[in-house]
Parts: structure tokens; C-alpha cells; sequence
């Protein structure tokens, strides 16, 4: 059936292209000049619709999906300021490399700075922050311009899933009219939408990216350090969608074994949690550590340390790295120089798992020459850390000395198995780095660790969840709560339940960790920000159950939820600074036990 | 006292400069990146700082105090997706012209794409949405960088009010520490903040930047085509801030009576109300007229057209432009081509008050050639759209027939003198282009008519509201409401009053008007969205009242929220599809009384 009009054409075109190049998942806000592609991708068969009426909250929800899976998720709306409302979860997809495909509609060409209504200059929009963008044509029946949008098509999704992954933007003008309305004599009968001189039923263009690997002598480099490292040390840290989706953590943990090298695992770096973590429970991996947020600074330094994803969440631990004298080769499938404490020895540009896979192939554990004292110092920190916490935790500890890093040791703790465990950024994620014990359990940690805003936190863990039937867990400070309250409206619009966790100490509790609380004013009313949002009420407002709880009782409130359905929020009250102090007094308890741990060791 | 680091000296001599020169207000979004520009303005005693926790909220509330006073208001975040979330008020600034200044702290050059937390590309990140930008230098007490500071910070303020006021964009890296710490000998005790050389105490440049006004053989064009005009016409679109700030209604209106020349006032052109608005009574103007939209069509074409302002808010007034066979003068002060349906015929860059202060002193009532029968017929048809109106705002018609129009009828007729209206886009605005009569009253209608987004009303609203003891009234529809929810938090924390008026049709109304409507599926769905929010809680959670008020009883409940102190949301529920349908009908009776006045005209 040939399509009413140019416009119709163009937007069925457009979505079919992107269906069989594999997009399975839309996010579409409303709006006028975008419906020849929300009318399209709304009838296509093979491609879920989510609507979302904010566009900023409708950004971060594919982002969120696209996180999760490692594929491609589309974003619709019309022109005008919709389209830099896209630009926060845009930032957050280039620096977290995100394949989010960003369709803008626009006007007509001849409108373009011409003072007409919601008509502003959206060609290249987002800067650099898009692998790659492109201003479309206008529709038209024409069998080159409509090769040419196929190939378009499967060239957008070629590049946001490309060697770096990323956003990519496509801007669409389309005229009037928009609606699936006949205009005799706009695209012939005979004129065929689908490819000509193609003899087959795929993609227009199919696209293979391949992967970098390690050329043999740059293999041999790594190879010879690690085998004759001391103190060898591997450091994951954020992992992008991509490596998690293909990075074996079972691998990594052979290569470690074998090496005598710990790996020190981000919370998002897919290794801490997961059936790799052996032993019999929590914290008796000899392999996977996840306390050295407290203890690195008291450990003697790497000579030769593997490095993979992002910078670590880890203040103490980028430290640590920075002031080692060590070798240190950092592993990055785009070649990309993502090391801000400018560190890194060796840059090396290769999937992470064609490294690990290649010296897998090669290394075997008797020629590592790897000090086992080496390893001992880590057992035994690791030890004195999950210890020293695990006694906080107590009902009568967590009763005289309630801290936030409490909630987040038992979200992750008690979470299912499987679970994803979306963690908002400034505390939350901190809080995770250091009180996340690693488990033998499918726990996928999300954060938005790119650009690190806490401006889309609950979209883009819906997102995420969308795309899963694993129980979803949100934690998220009160400040990141109100800042996308508009997303908890997708719990309802795109049917996803979650448990979310508010932490709430009525502000910004990352300031008390911060010199400017000895400057009040104006620490209270410009960096606290005290705001006395009823969350209650908000939450009341999207339909969502809430709860007070308090904080020795929340472990039972999760499980209760995590057996409900429907969505929850758990509401958590602290007082900022009394968290801080006692995550202080945490940390100084895990350096002198691990100091007294290195002098015992040393008499 | 000299500045603790540079830092601080650099926060100091920037907030110092910029209040200096004019600067008497700042939106801060809390960060700490931006501790410098924060703490220096807190600190300073002539500025006012509004703290907002969303970005977007704080941007569109500082673009809402500029567009109200028209002086430039100044903005600052930390680095990273926070900057863009400043991008959609930002784009609004662009387009109506709104002086903001955006101040976004940033890292530190070495950790530009380094991978670094919290770091994006921040250079020229609003592309060309702003009029000027600057990367500045890394603070240091260097003399001549300070002379630098001090002339950027002048230089700001020019181009936010230069010749096309907009939004300009300093980034301004920092390194720690951020705070007011001593650092010994990083400002020499003897270092000097301020000004040398200068020998007065003022800003370090004064800036001029003039006023474009015509040339004697364009005036003298322009003059001889008015005057010599059978069916001369005045066409005032949304004014600019500056042009709200100089246009002299009662010059326009003193102008087109002399000329014999109807003045067609947009609702946003600051001349439909207002004391020029002569007469006993609503509607009594023989010079200001309200109700073209539903007329002019039935009215003949005029044959020379002053226009001022941008695109008229009325399409069915555009098109009757763009059809006419007429000699159209487009004067705009920055000389730009903002006339979308390319029907101008002469483009005057001049401020429009110089245009009509020149032609006021020359142009004489006996030498204006008009057609008394012109004007007559604009004030039948003008009558007559009144009076049909009036007879569908009585208590039983409203009662039999409620239709969105009727409150912004209402809201206008009824609002105190003086009062600042801010209408929503979409549907609001359109039904006071066609409800509002003229009143001779103070009433300032404000809008967000540049790029015409939905997303961030409440917040522009309050930030108008912010700056005047005028009572403030917005006009919103629900998803416009929900869209910036979080901007109602500055209720409480910037100390605003208003009274809301929601008009909640569930979803997108504006659709019923498009011929989408009959494609059901995707309409309901993908266009409609009805959401189902709960706004008595979303009120509730930022400490608002609210109150359901049936649309006959509107006039009476909004009488009562003005005399009241605090915030009312006042919902007003219609079914979108019966207010259109109303529409329609007042619009058929208004053509068809119209047209019979003209058959009689005839007779």
C-alpha cells in the first residue's frame, strides 16, 4: 500500500529502515510536527512505543533502556525547545557511551530563522556530543532521496553502536500535511518504498563495525608485565554498555587467579557482582574485592596494573593510582584517553575481552611470578573491611548509629538474584563503591556515571527496567527525587515497577563532605539547600505507595516490597552530617585495623 | 581585603563587575564546581540570589524576570549536564529576545576529554543560541587578566542588551580549592581587585549601545505610503522586552488615529491593555482592536500595513496578511527578518518607538487620506465579536456550554489593575488572542512566545512574578503544568505569589484542533496522552492549595484567590473536544454576523 503522502512515506520509510537495522524500542514525546514518525514507529508491528510527556525525563528513559541493553533505543519529538530538553541524557550518552538514535522533527527549510513559531536552529544541536548527525532531506517520492534515507538510516545506527558508541542525531523537516492524509498525486502508486535491486529481505545496508584487537607485539608487552609483575593489580572501573554485554566476568577472574592479581571491581564495572564471585558467600572471593575504597591508602602500591572502563569511582583508589610507581596499561575498546589522573603508561586499544580472551590463551599460573604476600594483604583488608561493616549494620548499631551507606550495603545484600540495582550519583554511588559487599549474585549495577547528573535519575532507571523482567531497585538521594520527579510518571505510562529508595536529608548531603560547610552562610541556603518537598505527596501524585521507614527497620521494608508488586518508595530519613561523621569513623576504624593487620604482618 | 585564592578573587571581581555594571539579580542552581560565582554573589550586598535545585526551573525563572523587566538576569551552575539543562530557556531567550546571562563553572582545562567525573564540552555548548560567548581564562591575580575579567564582564552585559538583546554564555573554569580557603601567596596582600588607572568608581566600561532609527528618505517612504493609504493598518505582534519597555502605547494609539489606521493588538504586544485603551468601557477603543482573529477574514484586505513585534499569535490574521495585496512595512529594532510568511515588502530596522515618535511629528489627521468606511467596519466586527462573546460568558451559558476560552475571558476582565498575566502556549495563548478584550487597564500579558515550549511555565511565570508587586496570574494548561512541576518549588523558596489557573483538559487539547484527531489509534495514545496526574498532590507537595472550581463558578473563585495571600491553584476540568467545538461555533457566529454586517453595509 503506497503511503497517502511525502510526509507519511517518510516516516513509514524512516522507521522500517531503523526496525530491520534492529531498533526495537522508541521513546516518543508528543507533538505535532514529529507525527508522520510517531505514526509510523505507533503502527509498526515490531518496535515498542514508550510515550513520555516531558522530553527531558523522555531522554533519560531511553537512555536508560539503551544502558541496560547495549542497543540502540530511538527518542521522538517535535521541534523547538523539545529537542534541547534531549541534551542533558545526549551528554550523558556520549560520556557514557549510550547508542541513543535522537530524531528531532523540524520545519520546513525556508522557516529556518525566519521568526516562525517553535522554529529554532536544531542543525547539530548537541555540539560534539553526537558521534555523528545529520540534517534530512525533505520527504519526497524519489527513489535516490529515498535510498539515500535508508542508508541514512542504517548509518545512524552503525555509528551509535561504532567502535565508540554514542548518541547519534537526526534532524527531520518535515511540511504539512503531517497526518496520514491522502494528497493526490504526492507519491505515485507505483512508487515502491522498498528496495530496488536488492533481492533479499534485510537492512538496505548491513553494517559490520568489528573490533579492535591488540596488534601481537603490543600482546606480548602486557603479556611479559603482568607474567613478571610482583604486585600485579587489575582495576575495573565504570564499564560502557558494550563491554558489559560482552566482557566475560568468569574470564576475568581466571586471568586474575592465574596472575595473582586482585581485581579491585567499581560497583559499575559489572565485575563486582555476579556467579564469578566465588566461594561460599559474601567477601570469600580471593579474586574480586570490593572494600579498597577504605584500605588501598594503607596497602603498598601495584608495580603493574591492568585497567579497564572508565575512572574509578573511587576517589582514595584514583589516588592511590596516581601517586604509584607502576606500569599501568589501560585497556579502552575506542583507544579513547579516558584517565584523568594522567597515569596510564600504556595506552591500549582493543575490546577488553579479545585482552582478556588473548592472555587467557597464554598465561598459565606457574610462570606468574606474583608475590602471594601480595594478594594475603588484600585478603585480609578486604576482611577487616566487610567486618568492620557488617558490625554497623547490626539492628543495634544501626539504631545508635544510623548512616546512609547502611541502606545501600542492604539493598545490594538483599537484593534478588537476579536484579537490577539503578544507583543515583553524588552519595548513593559512593556509598555503593564502599559498602557493596561483592556477591555471588546476578546483580546488574546501573549508574549514570558519564557526565554524572543527577538530573534523570528515576527515567533512566525505568529505562532500564523496561527492559527486564529482573526486579528493579532504585536509590536515589532527595535532590535527584525532585529533580526528575517527572520520570515516576513512566511507571505508569510505560508499566514498569520498581522499589525505589529515597534517601532523604532534605538537601544536598554531598556538601558536608565538602570545605564550604565551614562558610555558613552561604552553605545552608546555596549548597544545603534544605527544600521541604512533601515526597509523600509527590509520590501520591503518580500513584505510587510510600512509606516511611526507619533506618534499622528498612531491611525488612525492602523485602516486603521486593515481594510486592506495584511500585514502592521507601523513604529513608538521615541527617547528612551524622552519615558523614560515622562514614568517617568507618573508614578510620578499617585503616587502623588494616595498619595493625601490616605491622602483625611485618613482625 | 584581598581575596583568600584566586578562586575566590576571580568569583569576586566577576559578581563585583557584573553588579557594576548593572546586574541586580542571579539564579543559582546549587553545585560546587561553581562555589567561586556562588559565594561571591551570595556575599555581595546589591544583588539578589535566588537559589533553584533544577536547572531547567532556575533557567526559565531568570529568563521570566528578565522578559518581565527587561534588564539582563544572570544564571550559574556547576559543570556538566546542569549547563544543559540551561539549553531550553536558553533557546527562548534567543528567539524573544530576553537578556540572560549564563554563567556555567567548569573543570579545569587538563581535564577536558580526559575522561574526568563530571566534565563535558562546555565551549560554545548553546551553539548559535546566544549572542556572545566566552571560555575564560583560569583565575590568577594577575593584573592584566583582571583588566580582562572586567572588560568580559562589561562586554557581556552590552551584547545581552545589544542592538538584539539575548542570552550570553561565559564558561568559566576553576581548580580547587573552590572555597574562601587561604592559600598563602596565591593573591599577593598587595594585589589589587579593583580598578587601576580609572579615577572614578563606576564600572570599568560603560557600554553605549544605541538605537537604530531610520533614515529621513526611509521615513519619509514610509510616511507617504501611511498617509496616502485608503485601508491603512496597524499590526502589533509579541513585542520584545526592550520594545515592552519603549513603545509608548499612547503614542501607537494617538499615531493610528491620526492615520485613521486600526491597531490590531496581539494579546503580547503590551498594547491590547493598557490606559491608551480610551473609552467608558471594555471593548469602547475606537484604536485598539482584540477580536480579529475571528474576524478578518470576512473583512476586506488593507492596502498599507505598519507592522511591529513578531509573527502574530493569530494564524487566520497571518494568512489574511499574507493574502493581502498590500504594502507591508515590518519595522524591527535589531533590522531582522522575522516575518515567516514572506510577505513584508519593506524591512525597516529602527526601534519602533523612534518610528512612531518620527512619524507622530509630521503626520497630521487632516492629511491622512483613510476611509472612514475602513475603520467602521473594523468597529462593527469588532462589536459583534464582543458581544457574542459576552453572551457565552453568562452564568447560564457557561453552564450549558463551558469552553476553555471563557477563563481566559475571565482571567483578563477580572484581573486586578495593575496585573501581570502570563498565558501558556498551546491552547492558552490562543484563547486569549480570541477572548481577551482590550481593557484599559495595566494588565501585562507575558508568554513564551519565542520558541513557544511548554516546559518551563510555572517557572518563567514566578521569575516574572519575582520582580514586581503586581499580582501575578498564570494561565496553564495540565501538561504545561506537569511539564515544569518542579518549577512550583520557588513558591516557597523565592518567595512568589500567584494564582494558577489550571485548565485541565487530561492531555494534549491542542490536538483536537489537528487533523490527527481522526487517526485514533495513534491519537489517544500518542498525541491526546491523557495522564491521569493527580495535581491536588502535586500541589500539596510543594504547599500550594488547590481548589476544583467548576468553569461557571471560575469568575467568582478567582475573584477570591486574588484578595487572598499565598498560592491557589485554581483547576478548571473541560473535555478539550466540546471547548473546540464551542470555539467553533462562537467563531461561525461571529463570520456569519460579520458577513451579514457587511451584506448591510452594502444594502
Amino acid at each position: 500500500m503506497s503511503a497517502p503522502n511525502r510526509a507519511t512515506l517518510w516516516g513509514r520509510v524512516l522507521a522500517d529502515e531503523l526496525v530491520k537495522g534492529g531498533l526495537d524500542a522508541v521513546c516518543i514525546a508528543p507533538g505535532s510536527r514529529s507525527t508522520p514518525l510517531t505514526v509510523a514507529f505507533a503502527e509498526h508491528p515490531e518496535v515498542d512505543v514508550y510515550s513520555q510527556l516531558d522530553e527531558r525525563s523522555a531522554a533519560y528513559f531511553a537512555l536508560g533502556r539503551a544502558r541496560r541493553t547495549g542497543e540502540p533505543t530511538a527518542l521522538v519529538c517535535t521541534s523547538g525547545t523539545a529537542a534541547a530538553n534531549f541534551h542533558p541524557a545526549v551528554m550523558e550518552a556520549d560520556r557514557a557511551r549510550v547508542p541513543l538514535l535522537v530524531l528531532t522533527a523540524d520545519r520546513p527549510p525556508e522557516l529556518r530563522n525566519s521568526g516562525a513559531n517553535q522554529t529554532v536552529d536544531q542543525v547539530a544541536l548537541y555540539g560534539d556530543a553526537v558521534r555523528w548527525d545529520a540534517d534530512l532531506p525533505e520527504p519526497e517520492a524519489d527513489e535516490r532521496k529515498v535510498r539515500s534515507l535508508r542508508t541514512t538510516a542504517a548509518r545512524a545506527l552503525a555509528e551509535t553502536t561504532g567502535v565508540e558508541p554514542g548518541p547519534v542525531h537526526l534532524n527531520c523537516p518535515f511540511r504539512k500535511p503531517l497526518e496520514p492524509i491522502a494528497v493526490p498525486g504526492d507519491v505515485p502508486d507505483s512508487f515502491a518504498e522498498t528496495t530496488a535491486g536488492r533481492g533479499r529481505d534485510g537492512p538496505f545496508v548491513d553494517t559490520g563495525g568489528g573490533t579492535r584487537t591488540l596488534a601481537d607485539d603490543d600482546r606480548h608487552r602486557l603479556r611479559h608485565a603482568l607474567v613478571a609483575a610482583d604486585r600485579p593489580l587489575i582495576v575495573a572501573g565504570p564499564a560502557d554498555p558494550a563491554t558489559l554485554a560482552t566482557l566475560e566476568p568468569a574470564a576475568v577472574a581466571d586471568l586474575a587467579d592465574r596472575l595473582g592479581a586482585p581485581v579491585l571491581a567499581d560497583p559499575l564495572s559489572g565485575l563486582r557482582f555476579g556467579p564469578h564471585v566465588g566461594g561460599a558467600g559474601d567477601g570469600d572471593s580471593r579474586t574480586i574485592y570490593g572494600g579498597y575504597d577504605t584500605y588501598v591508602p594503607a596497602l603498598p602500591a601495584p608495580d603493574v596494573v591492568l585497567r579497564f572502563g572508565a575512572s574509578p569511582t573511587s576517589k582514595p583508589l584514583r589516588h592511590w593510582l596516581r601517586d604509584a610507581d607502576a606500569r599501568q596499561f589501560l585497556v579502552d575498546p575506542a583507544g579513547a584517553w579516558r584517565e584523568a589522573t594522567f597515569t596510564a603508561t600504556d595506552l591500549l586499544a582493543a575490546a577488553p575481552e579479545t585482552v582478556v580472551d588473548g592472555l587467557l590463551e597464554t598465561v598459565t599460573a606457574a610462570e606468574a611470578r606474583s608475590d602471594d604476600a601480595w594478594r594475603d594483604r588484600f585478603d585480609a583488608a578486604e576482611r577487616r573491611h566487610w567486618a568492620i561493616r557488617d558490625e554497623a549494620l547490626t539492628a543495634d548499631a544501626l539504631e545508635a548509629a544510623p548512616f546512609e551507606g547502611a541502606i545501600l550495603a542492604s539493598v545490594v545484600s538483599n537484593a534478588p538474584d537476579p536484579a537490577t540495582v539503578f544507583v543515583s550519583n553524588s552519595m548513593p554511588i559512593r556509598d555503593a563503591d564502599r559498602f557493596a559487599r561483592p556477591r555471588a549474585a546476578a546483580v546488574t549495577m546501573l549508574a549514570n556515571r558519564g557526565a554524572s547528573g543527577i538530573d534523570g535519575i528515576a527515567s533512566t532507571a525505568l529505562g532500564a527496567g523496561s527492559t527486564t523482567d529482573d526486579p528493579l531497585v532504585l536509590v536515589t538521594g532527595d535532590l535527584a527525587f525532585y529533580h526528575d520527579s517527572n520520570g515516576l510518571l513512566a511507571v505508569d505510562r510505560c508499566d514498569v515497577d520498581a522499589t525505589i529508595v529515597l534517601i532523604d536529608n532534605d538537601g544536598g548531603g554531598i556538601f558536608h563532605e565538602l570545605p564550604i560547610e565551614a562558610f555558613d552562610p552561604p552553605f545552608t541556603d546555596q549548597f544545603k539547600t534544605p527544600h521541604g518537598v512533601a515526597f509523600d505527596a509527590l509520590a501520591d501524585a503518580y500513584g505510587l505507595e510510600f512509606e516511611r521507614v526507619a533506618p534499622a527497620a528498612f531491611a525488612d521494608a525492602y523485602r516486603r516490597s521486593l515481594e510486592r508488586a506495584g511500585t514502592q518508595v521507601l523513604a529513608v530519613e538521615f541527617d547528612s552530617e551524622a552519615s558523614h561523621r560515622r562514614r568517617d569513623e568507618l573508614e578510620t576504624q578499617v585503616e587502623d585495623a588494616v595498619d595493625a593487620g601490616l605491622e602483625s604482618d611485618r613482625d
